[in-house]
């Protein structure tokens, strides 16, 4: 399987971030989420378990750092060369007396990195503080510096082939959500029916199959429904029960969220009320995204319709999503959120997610969607409203 | 649904981890691991992927430190009060300007915290160095200390209730490997028999349903079996391929690990010679496993069948298992390799893990097993020879 996009475009993407090094004066980057891996370089492996990094240069092609029994993942995934392999030895894995990232931090002192300033992401999920204080110790003469977000806003607005992965991505959620609502019924274990939705996630269809979504699958069912993110159980689905599905459809690392609210049997006016307000909302944040527009001009616009029909929600309302890996598909750069100065750029691409997690009870709605040169366009199609099970 | 185990139970882990801290000194352990926080109390939900952590002191209960909207998880999977739940607002959530974890700071320093002895997970997958620093600034008073695997190391030995769980995980894995057995065809593709092993893992059986598992499934064929850890493709199964196999089943968060070897059609004689090797060494392996054995000489009964045939595998050949979220089922603490010191005891569960990864194929075997007070048992149960798919 050859990586999902051509070398030029990974050379393109390359460019980009060492333009943006550049500007922070930094003469080198670790990265170490494993999502900027992948976007960067399409190296695609569960080796995040174990300590790794790829290092960006600005003369030389990204090093991939990582455990001595994933290095094959580099030419199976990647248009690296040999040249980009850097394994650490067995003896480092797990124990108490060594770390991984001491062998790491040679590897980098020997690019003659030492006494150069290195960025690296101080808020990614598999960059932990020890590492980062074995490369501090491995080299003493470097200024280390913490790059935050730089890569994650990189990718913030895609290419046309990302967009088109990101379609593929819609399909699959979409077919998840008619098996959830084709499937789901009072007395359906909630393990059951997401057997189902995971099987039609990855199963996929007759051109292509999908990934594991890097956000699960969430079932707010009952009394886990006043809560944003439960786990699913062994329990049935109840008569008269409302239930929120936050799902995703994931390829080649793309991921695309969607959330619908189904109703087995009758449900109370205060849902339909809820859910038609909600679907209004959405109506005018899709109205508000285009170009040149700051997120938290298109949170006014949701806002102006709660305050019409009284409802009150304290969190955000959409965010960047593109390439992720457990546990989250969210870029962390974007957000819809009151206040918010960044302004939308035509190919950026957003979970607009509208969760009203009331007392006792919760609905979702929401679609992925990309800016367009004069617009929105959303990539998830599917009915919106509360569907009744009967 | 009530947390999967007694209060009484929790209780005495609760115990066990403050005898821990009080013989390193610790006034309070800051824990920032999900499987540890899962394990201390019950805490279950997807809110992993921000900030959050589990304060543990000597004189009060646990207390639960994140996002607002999953504050509810805490009285949905915990014994834990309301005076456990510290919830921060929504306004801190991916923001360049503030961040949770000055604000758990704040929490933290409320309980009379600045100017003690506090002990943090350094190396565990969603605690940044950016966290860790938002509280050394927050209580510049007190003294951070790694703990290092603390809590991982009290979970080591499983009380006969986790011992039942991860029997029934055991089930799990078991299910979804005989449906990769049944489905699995020159032809099929990865996807689709992922989507089969998927739906076995989660669906379970009529008596209880699975988790996610902590490790992704693995297929390990064609070019992609010579690296530990490759992802599922589209790619379709090939005419006379090795296959390997390394599935999870999950059981309220508990996992067990399987893997096995398949052959679609004719093998290569080192196959098989390779494999009647390995399940040698399994045989040795497990004869070696007893209270009050080293871990090292558990290797070296493995490590002399592997001379006998003249073999070489360079990673170790297992680790503790227990309650794990992606990405590692690993507890991190025990490992099965040359040299350990660390003493077997009776209720240790671990995944022997035996993967040969050769040159452009591989071949795995492992099971799941505890430490009785005479010897072993294999928790998981399952055909141990290579399958041939005619």
């Amino acid at each position: 399987m050859p990586p999902p996009f051509s070398k030029q475009e990974y050379g393109q993407r390359l460019e980009r971030v060492r333009a943006s090094m550049a500007s922070h004066h930094l003469d080198a980057l670790v990265i170490g989420d494993p999502a900027n891996m992948n976007w960067l370089t399409g190296f695609d492996a569960w080796s995040f378990y174990v300590p790794q990094v790829m290092l960006v240069q600005h003369e030389v092609p990204p090093i991939w750092m990582g455990r001595m029994m994933d290095a094959g993942a580099v030419s199976l995934t990647t248009w690296l060369g040999p040249e980009s392999v850097r394994p650490y030895g067995e003896e480092y894995v797990q124990r108490s007396d060594v770390h991984p990232m001491q062998e790491v931090a040679g590897f980098i002192a020997s690019e003659r990195l030492d006494g150069k300033r290195i960025g690296y992401e101080g808020d990614s999920y598999f960059f932990s503080p020890k590492s980062l204080a074995c490369l501090e110790a491995g080299l003493p003469g470097a200024s280390w510096v913490d790059a935050e977000l730089l890569v994650n806003w990189c990718r913030a607005v895609k290419s046309e082939a990302e967009i088109a992965v990101m379609r593929q991505a819609s399909r699959l959620v979409e077919g998840a959500m008619q098996t959830a609502y084709a499937n789901i019924a009072p007395g359906v274990r909630q393990c059951d029916l997401m057997a189902q939705i995971l099987s039609a996630q990855v199963g996929g269809n007759a051109e292509f199959g999908g990934d594991q979504t890097a956000l699960s699958p969430l079932i707010l069912a009952g009394e886990a429904a006043s809560t944003a993110h439960p786990m699913w159980t062994d329990e049935p689905f109840g008569e008269n029960q409302t239930v929120a599905l936050e799902l995703g459809g994931t390829r080649k690392r793309y991921n695309a969220g969607l959330a619908r609210t189904l109703q087995l049997g009758r449900g109370p006016q205060q849902l339909f009320d809820t859910a038609s307000a909600v679907e209004e909302g959405l109506e005018a944040v899709l109205e508000s995204i285009r170009p040149g527009v700051a997120t938290g001009d298109v949170h006014d616009a949701w806002q102006s319709v709660l305050d019409k029909h009284g409802l009150v929600k304290e969190s955000r309302i959409g965010y960047g999503i593109g390439v992720g890996y457990p546990p989250d598909w969210g870029e962390h750069t974007i957000s819809l959120r009151a206040g918010e100065k960044t302004v939308l750029e035509t190919g950026m691409t957003l979970h607009v997610m509208l969760g009203m997690w009331m007392d006792g009870w919760g609905m979702e709605l929401s679609e992925t969607v990309v800016v367009t040169s004069d617009g929105v366009e959303c990539l998830t199609d599917f009915e919106r409203g509360v569907h009744i099970i009967d």
